[in-house]
Order: C-alpha cells, then sequence, then structure tokens
C-alpha cells in the first residue's frame, strides 16, 4: 500500500495533472514540449518523482525511454503502461501525458482497493514520439526494438543543425548506447497505452472509452525542391528558377490526390533556404505525412505526388498497417463491459511495439471535438476519470 | 597623410576584403549577418578597427549606424560614402560590405595622391539594411530619416521571438533613443553608395562601373493564412481548414499575375504554425516582395492577391520610386568619364537618404552573373578596383 491510499486515486490524477500543465505552455496556451528540451528534461524529473512517491524503481533505458517498476521485472515478463510526455509544438496537453499520468493513477487505484499484482507491473515513458524535433516519430520505441538504426538516428538534425547525437551527449547521454535493447525488451510481457482519442469514433458511439482495433498505415515524406537563389527585386521572371513554384503545386496535387486515393495528406512543415523576403529560395523542403485505410492507396498517392513534383524525395518513416493483438484486444474490451473497437490514423509507441512482437494494446479516451495536436485537444475530467478506472481495471485483468 | 601611403590602396582593399571574409560564413560558402548578431557585431568593431587606422573619428548615431570622419562634421555638411555590412541568410560577400571596404579603400586612395578634401569626409555602415531578421529592410536609414516609426521597429519581433527593443538591450543600446536624427543629418550634405550591380546591366554595357539612375518602386506585404491545426492522421479531409492550401494558391497566383502585370513577385520567406509534420498547421505567414517599374502596376499585383488570397495582408514596408538627383548623377557620370546611366531594382539606404531629402547618388560595380543574394554573387577584382577608383574620383568631385 503507498502512501496514498487515504487520497482518492482521482484526486491524485487531477494533482499530477496540474502539476505538468504549465510546462513547457507558451503564451498562447499550446505546448512546446521537445525531446531533450527544458521542458522535457523537466517533465522527466517529474517522471521520477511520481516513481519514487509510490515507491516504484525508476530506470532510464539505453534509448532514453523511463521504466518505473513495481516489482522485479528480472523475475517475469511483466505488465507496462504508459505513453509519452514530449508534444508536437503548439500541441495539447492530452496527447502523451495523459498516458503517463493515467498509469500512475491507475497503479493508486489498484492499491487502494488492495490489489497486490501477480505480475511486475510498470509505467513507460517513451522518448521522442512525436518526432518534433528531429523529424521523425516514436524515435525511442523504434530505437528499442531495433527499427530504427542507430547511427542513422545519431545523425538526424533538429533546425538548429544539432544532431540527436549532439544533443544526447549534451543531456549526459551516450549516443553510442543507442540501439536494440534485448534485455529492456524482455521485460515487457504486454504494453498497454492510454491515449487520447484523435477524432470522434467515441462521440459518435457515445462512450467515454474504447480500445484500438488497428492502427492504420502511414508514413512520412521529404520532399527537397532545389532552385537558384538570386535577387527578388533584379531578377527577371523568366531568369528565374524559384522553387516555391512545384512546391505550391505539389501541395495543391496532393490534396487533389489524396481525396482520389480515398487517404489524408498533409503539408505541416515547411524549410525554406535562405528564407529572405528578398531573396528567390535556393531550396524548398517540405513534408508530407500521408495515411490511409490501405498501404496501396498511400502508396500510390506517394508515386504519383513523386512522379509530378520534380523534387528529390526521401522517405523518413513508414509503418505498415498494425493490427493489435486479437486476443488482447477482446480481452480488453470485455474487461471494460464491451466498450467500441475502433481503428485509428495516428501512429503510437503501442504500434511500434506491437508490429515488434510484443503483445501490445491501447485504450482511447473520448475527445469531444476529435481535435489533436493542437491546443484545443481537450478531454472532459470525468472521461480522463473514466479512463484511469478503467486502464486499473485492465492492469488488474492482465496482472491476474 | 595616413599610414598606408607606402601600401597601395588596392592592395589594401584586398586585405580589408580577405579580412572580413569569413565573418558569418557558413559550411556551405553562404553568409549569414543578422544584424546585431555575433558577426555582425563582429564587423562593426572591425570597421572601428579601420576607422581608427586612418585615424577617422567614429561615431555611432541613435539608430546604430556607424560614422567615420575624416575632419570635423560639425565644421559643415559633408561627404558620406559607405553602405552595409549585415546580409540576408545565405547571401553573398559583395552586396553591402563591398560599399565599405570601397570607401575605406577610396580614403586611401585619395591620400595616396596627396588629396586634402575641401569638407568634411565620411564613411557611413548603415544597420540592417536586408532586414532579414526582423523583416523590414533599411531598419537603420529609415530610423535615422524618421520614415519608421521607432514604436513600431522596437516591437519588430525575430524568429526566436525576440523583439528589435530586446535585442538592442542585450547588445548594450538603449531602444528609447530610436528615432529620427537631425543632429546626424546635418552632417550628410551629400550621400553616394557603392554596390555591387544586382543585375547584368553593366554587362550587357561592357562598362565596370555604372551610375544608378532610379530605384524601382518596391514593397513588403505579409499575408497570413489562418486555419484549424489538428491531426494529420486522423482528421477526415472534409473536416480540415488547412491554411497551406490558400497559401499554395497564392504563391501561384503571384507568378502568374506578376507576369501579366509586368512586374516581380517573390515568396521567399515562409513561416509554418505548429510546423510538425503531424499536425494541419493552425497558421502560414508568407511574405511577397513585390517591385516593377510602375507603382500602379505593383499596386495592383498586391490588390489582385490580396483579393484572392483569403489571408489578412499586412504592408510592412513601401517604397514608392525614388529618382536619384539628376545633377548630382549626371556630375558623377561626368566625372567617371560617361559611365552607363541605370536603374535598379533593389532597394538601398542611399534610396531612403534620396527621398528624405538627402542628395544621394549610387555606382554600380558589374557583376558577371547578375546573380545576388546568394553565395554565387560575385565580382571581379579587377572591376572592385575599378570601382575603389571611380568612388575616390567621385570623392575628390565632390570634396572640392
Amino acid at each position: 500500500m503507498g502512501p496514498f491510499t487515504r487520497v482518492g486515486c482521482m484526486r491524485r490524477f487531477d494533482g499530477m495533472w496540474r502539476a505538468v500543465a504549465d510546462v513547457g505552455r507558451d503564451r498562447r496556451g499550446g505546448y512546446a514540449r521537445d525531446a531533450w528540451s527544458a521542458a522535457d528534461l523537466e517533465l522527466r524529473e517529474w517522471f521520477r518523482q511520481e516513481a519514487g512517491l509510490r515507491d516504484l524503481a525508476v530506470r532510464e533505458d539505453r534509448n532514453g525511454n523511463l521504466w518505473a517498476w513495481w516489482g522485479d521485472p528480472g523475475s517475469r515478463p511483466g505488465v507496462v503502461t504508459g505513453s509519452h510526455l514530449d508534444s508536437v509544438r503548439q500541441g495539447g496537453a492530452f496527447d502523451g501525458p495523459l498516458g503517463v499520468v493515467s498509469a500512475f493513477a491507475a497503479i493508486d487505484a489498484l492499491r487502494e482497493r488492495g490489489v497486490r499484482p501477480g505480475r511486475p507491473l510498470g509505467v513507460a515513458c517513451f522518448t521522442d514520439e512525436e518526432g518534433a524535433r528531429f523529424g521523425v516519430p516514436c524515435v525511442g520505441s523504434r530505437l528499442l526494438t531495433g527499427v530504427l538504426d542507430p547511427a542513422r538516428a545519431c545523425g538526424l538534425t533538429d533546425d538548429e543543425g544539432d544532431t540527436l547525437a549532439d544533443v544526447l551527449r549534451a543531456a549526459g547521454r551516450s549516443p553510442q548506447a543507442l540501439g536494440r535493447d534485448e534485455e529492456t525488451l524482455r521485460h515487457v510481457g504486454v504494453f498497454v497505452e492510454l491515449h487520447v482519442e484523435q477524432g470522434k469514433g467515441l462521440v459518435d458511439e457515445d462512450a467515454a472509452v474504447g480500445v484500438a482495433s488497428a492502427i492504420r498505415p502511414h508514413g512520412r515524406w521529404r520532399f527537397d525542391f532545389r532552385g537558384r537563389a538570386d535577387h527578388a527585386g533584379t531578377t527577371l521572371l523568366a531568369d528565374r528558377d524559384d522553387p516555391m513554384l512545384p512546391f505550391a503545386r505539389t501541395v495543391l496535387l496532393a490534396r487533389e490526390a489524396a481525396e482520389r486515393h480515398g487517404v489524408v495528406a498533409t503539408v505541416g512543415k515547411v524549410r525554406v533556404e535562405p528564407g529572405s523576403a528578398n531573396a528567390i529560395p535556393a531550396r524548398v523542403s517540405a513534408w508530407l505525412d500521408a495515411r490511409g485505410p490501405e498501404e496501396s492507396a498511400v502508396r500510390a498517392l506517394v508515386a504519383e505526388l513523386t512522379g509530378a513534383a520534380g523534387a528529390e524525395v526521401e522517405c523518413e518513416s513508414w509503418t505498415p498497417v498494425v493490427d493489435f493483438d486479437a486476443a488482447l484486444r477482446d480481452r480488453l474490451a470485455g474487461a471494460l463491459g464491451g466498450v467500441p473497437v475502433l481503428p485509428t490514423g495516428a501512429g503510437h509507441d503501442a504500434g511500434v511495439l506491437a508490429s515488434a512482437g510484443v503483445p501490445s494494446a491501447m485504450v482511447f479516451v473520448r475527445n469531444p471535438t476529435g481535435i489533436s495536436h493542437s491546443p484545443e485537444e481537450y478531454a472532459e475530467p470525468g472521461d480522463c476519470h473514466a479512463g484511469v478506472a478503467a486502464l486499473a481495471r485492465v492492469l488488474e485483468e492482465l496482472c491476474d
């Protein structure tokens, strides 16, 4: 029994939520919690403190992911829950932290009810899930599972030109240690990630929580349009090689082709060099995010854009469809009294682990607007509490 | 007679050119000399040292412009030459520094020939001509002449969100001091700016140097396209309000309309918020640079784009046509033996001063490719030396 037995786990949830609410928040209410930024380091310290308050033993693995254990994970593979604490830029409060805060609160709930888990129970915080800083999502879980090559990861650069290796060294970590981590993976018998829903499936189903069926195939491609820098005022139109024009055509084609192929396509990040108002650009780099129900349709979209764009195109990440373990999914939905089961178009660490053979599942909490990756991202307190209760039930079921 | 009489002024020119060649240079050979950056501060210190070596008295005016005087400018209005030391990002070596280095070398040339000017002779370095950092060009000369409101200048922000007032304070300057500076303006009887040509007019005329007739009307407009941030993977196309789409349409329309109106239009700077690959943008801000032979045509272009874009549009700067003082221009061209006289589409501090009633002129040095605002910007050493000789002749003529 931990020190919080006299305090309702939901009040603990609310207190934790307030404790992280201002970390990395900007003046307009959005969050900037880039991996390894000051805000991220503060949240990692918060994670250690919350674990300490509960007598959970904290380890940081070789790839920067944090693990807080109730019981010895060396004794037998554990049941792990958690999510991530970094955010997209100008992101919302819920994507990531809801899963970590709910994990600690669910442990409090189990302890309040006197549950003693029959297996080691862990809380995980994966590093750099969003890829806001280095452009590649799920860096922590992809390195852990060996999907992301450590040498490639080390060479990823942020907007300042610093590599991930530089940033890790500055944070006192060792880039040489990155890579597939068998020991840590052996600790994870099953993984359950609770997450705010990023669509309106649960609104339509009139349910506070649900369980994921699958993650749709998705990927990220970088398009580099090259031209010739020159003076904006003195260069005749006919003498220009302006990469802004094929870039703009590609943005419009991406939308039109996405409708035709039945997928979604987004250009949300653009880098212009030199980026001066009075200079024709030398280069425009644009990131295309594309996802859909069918891999073939996403592939066809990207092939069409690559053919038309006249750009160098590099696939920065590709995740095939992830069907979560059906037996596990049904077991969770059953334990929760038959909640809705629904797919998502968003990538998650749970999907990376599932693809690597770790039985994994996700619990979604209703989002009244469906908006995510925005300061408007939201879940009602009552639904968050329902999420904690559901997660506690699931953990109890899995630890049994 | 200064200390350089035994050294040819052209060798002094070459030495100065080498001294500044690596300041603010990036790995790819381009320059980043934002106003008040470490590189800019180093160049300002270089300016003070070169002035000191020549026993020129240096003053920094209230707006951060530097002045090095041979003779007392309080005695009677002086003849001033110079340019700027800041650059666009990934810019070339010549735009700005060529005019300052040539100014010092021209003084050396006069002293070698034993000329004792009959009027005070000054070398000026104007602050933040390019506007690379805060988005508004010719900040130093516009503040000096009162064209730019000091309160508006103080509130300009750079990419880090720092205001010009913040940056000035950090550099030990007083933002309160900004504004029209009558005392400094009284010192400037006439201003001559030497500059690398930013087109191929002198190549076509087969001449190493020329004199400016006029600066074409030009302006800069900021287009803010607003939408709603949301998740790139989970938001249906039909539910999106993606500002990247009207932005892309505006880029293409700007090019097409520029051809129709007989002007040039450029989108060289774009800011996407939040700027994450997996988020639909909340906002896309784009800067339009438009210029042409006729004011009415530029105005018509901007009106057409404003009507079609669905964006908030703000004019950040507008400079009507500047016809340089005809008598001064003819006097210079005559002193140089009838060199070509040609207009330019590029803005300059000389244009700002001319508009404010200071008799001003420009001397251009041939650019073999016409490329500017790029690492490829270039002038042959022999043409640079011809520029120094021409500037010395002009100064001697004007000081007489």
